[in-house]
């Protein structure tokens, strides 16, 4: 089936893309030197998680507890939580899963580490521990320095847990390449200071994991840095494009969409609003607009309402009617697909099969 | 259970708050003289529709045919699917509908009623349609006047198709209560506009369906209206609440959440982000962050990541902490509600039961 045929709003994958943009990466972190783990927030999707790992990730990365678990029982090992997971019941699943998996969780607080511990004394389990720090992005994270070695010190104290090195939030700049380059300086900097307290106090760091899409050809200029968890790389979308990360035929997702309205002059309505691309706003290039029209890209989609997308046909060439469809390049794919239960794949044009997007909603 | 034991995050609903927000708005039907076909993209659960319906609700309204299916599916009748719907295979399912139930279709095009005629003949059904006019809002719908008579006469010659009446979209001024009272003023003209050409035709309009929460009040300031559509007020919002619509105490969802990270100075870091909030904005009041929180209103929510809420607590009084519970009134709870598959319900800060989310996600 064409997929124009297939019944709108749909979100589809050209499988030809993702694959090219999956070995584009494995590619960057060999030339780089640092492992993959990426982080599989964008695509929620095990097929897809599977496909990393046999491109030769170290591991796979997670939020939510409930992704990581999504990713297990497709049969997935060795993911890091990549974020302080507080809360008994959430705790209690983590350990459950460190019995039958190599499991990381990254913290910056020592309650978040005693109440880890009571969880993994519970279950009998042993979760590796990644002290986060502030990479200078002001989120989480200790002040790179002392108050890690101290916080890794209590950890290695405490019952179920292992101390495995460091981790921490960068790689969001929504600038030039320049920006970037600077950032990689500041990072690298902020780390030389987490690593210089940790040798001072000679304990061994063994993992330093880091970095995202736009900022992984940046990895070899942060010393010390063993892996990168890149995770918007596999789908692309508007704002990874602005950014100078990707072209614009590597945005392997789209939206297709119909146009239902034209009966406002100087509009015309697709069928696709908030609840299909997310409201996630345009962070880079011209910073305004909701998704790139393919077909039209001289029709920017000025508004969305949550069922309806609003185009400005006022200065466009195309004659848009009533049924047609055309596909739009979201903004931001992450919050795209956590809207859709599942993806549509394409080989050229047609519709091959689809994947559930298994860890859609994984809040908890 | 207390809310404050909840696996965070998580959404919950005051049922007490509920019940009053229906019983008001189910007064307000009856005062203004019009009937209620209240929106149910807000909530997207049967039960709810269910108690607007046992408080006289009229009938019920939708975007997509399968939140119509949803509601179907429960044993719910007279469904306005207030929105162009094209395309094969969602018009068949429509056709299939109206086979069972009692069913209204809003369209502005001829192609539109041409493809759901075809679908409605291959089902053997008949399908309620009213035509949809533009009430100054710029998004679907004719002219009011002629073009919409025109419209109606096409729809009383295809099969299967029975024109019913009119429909419009309005009620979304983000402005003082002078705004939405000369809102209501040019809504009235346009109507009247269209309801002339249909009596100089000798038309009989039957149904004339418009409306939303902020608008609910000004229905009887519109001549001819019938009937109107609000959807925001089973549970308000920040924005209902900015536009003068509610009390802060009518907000009936609210995100319960856990302090995850207070490791950076001036900040706290909590577990929900744009994939538990939705990243929509706020329309009114202030117009910048992302919800109140109930312990700590000095402690703004000025940014969301996919997974993180950072609290800018600079300012706030209160004495964040790791694992510390807070209660969050989300800017727009329409898109919020649609990220979760289920709401947990409250009385006395209890949790008693929970509602599975059946329309979330329903896009086609």
């Amino acid at each position: 089936m064409d997929y124009r045929e297939l019944s709108t709003p749909a979100l589809t994958i050209d499988l030809d893309v993702l694959e090219r943009n999956l070995d584009r990466m494995a590619r960057l972190g060999r030339d780089q030197g640092v492992g993959l783990r990426p982080h599989t927030k964008t695509h929620k999707t095990p097929e897809v998680a599977r496909m990393q790992l046999e491109r030769g990730a170290v591991g796979l990365s997670v939020a939510k507890v409930g992704e990581a678990e999504v990713m297990t029982e497709a049969g997935l090992d060795d993911i890091l939580v990549a974020y302080p997971v507080f809360g008994e019941e959430k705790l209690r699943r983590l350990a459950q899963l460190a019995r039958m998996r190599r499991l990381l969780v990254s913290l910056d607080d020592e309650a978040t580490a005693q109440e880890l511990s009571r969880a993994a004394g519970a279950q009998g389990s042993t979760v590796g521990v990644l002290v986060e720090f502030d990479a200078g992005f002001h989120r989480c994270g200790l002040p790179p320095g002392p108050a890690c070695v101290d916080l890794a010190r209590k950890i290695q104290k405490l019952p179920g847990l292992q101390f495995r090195g460091l981790m921490s939030y960068f790689g969001s700049v929504w600038g030039t390449e320049e920006a970037r380059r600077q950032e990689a300086e500041q990072v690298a900097e902020r780390l030389g200071q987490a690593l210089a307290a940790f040798r001072e106090a000679g304990m061994p760091v063994e993992i330093v994991s880091g970095g995202s899409t736009p900022s992984a050809e940046f990895a070899h200029r942060i010393p010390g840095l063993t892996e990168i968890r890149p995770g918007t790389y596999v789908y692309h979308d508007l704002n990874t494009y602005y950014q100078g990360a990707c072209r614009l035929e590597d945005c392997a997702a789209r939206v297709v969409t119909t146009v239902v309205s034209t009966a406002v002059p100087g509009r015309a309505i697709i069928d696709a609003g908030s609840k299909t691309f997310s409201s996630d706003t345009l962070r880079a290039g011209p910073g305004a607009g909701h998704g790139y029209v393919i077909e039209a890209p001289d029709a920017p989609l000025i508004k969305l309402n949550e069922e309806h997308g609003h185009l400005d046909v006022t200065k466009s060439l195309h004659p848009f009617r009533v049924g047609e469809v055309l596909t739009v390049i979201p903004n931001h794919v992450c919050t795209c697909v956590n809207m859709h239960d599942e993806v549509f794949l394409l080989r050229d044009e047609q519709v091959v099969a689809s994947w559930r997007v298994a860890a859609r909603g994984k809040t908890r």
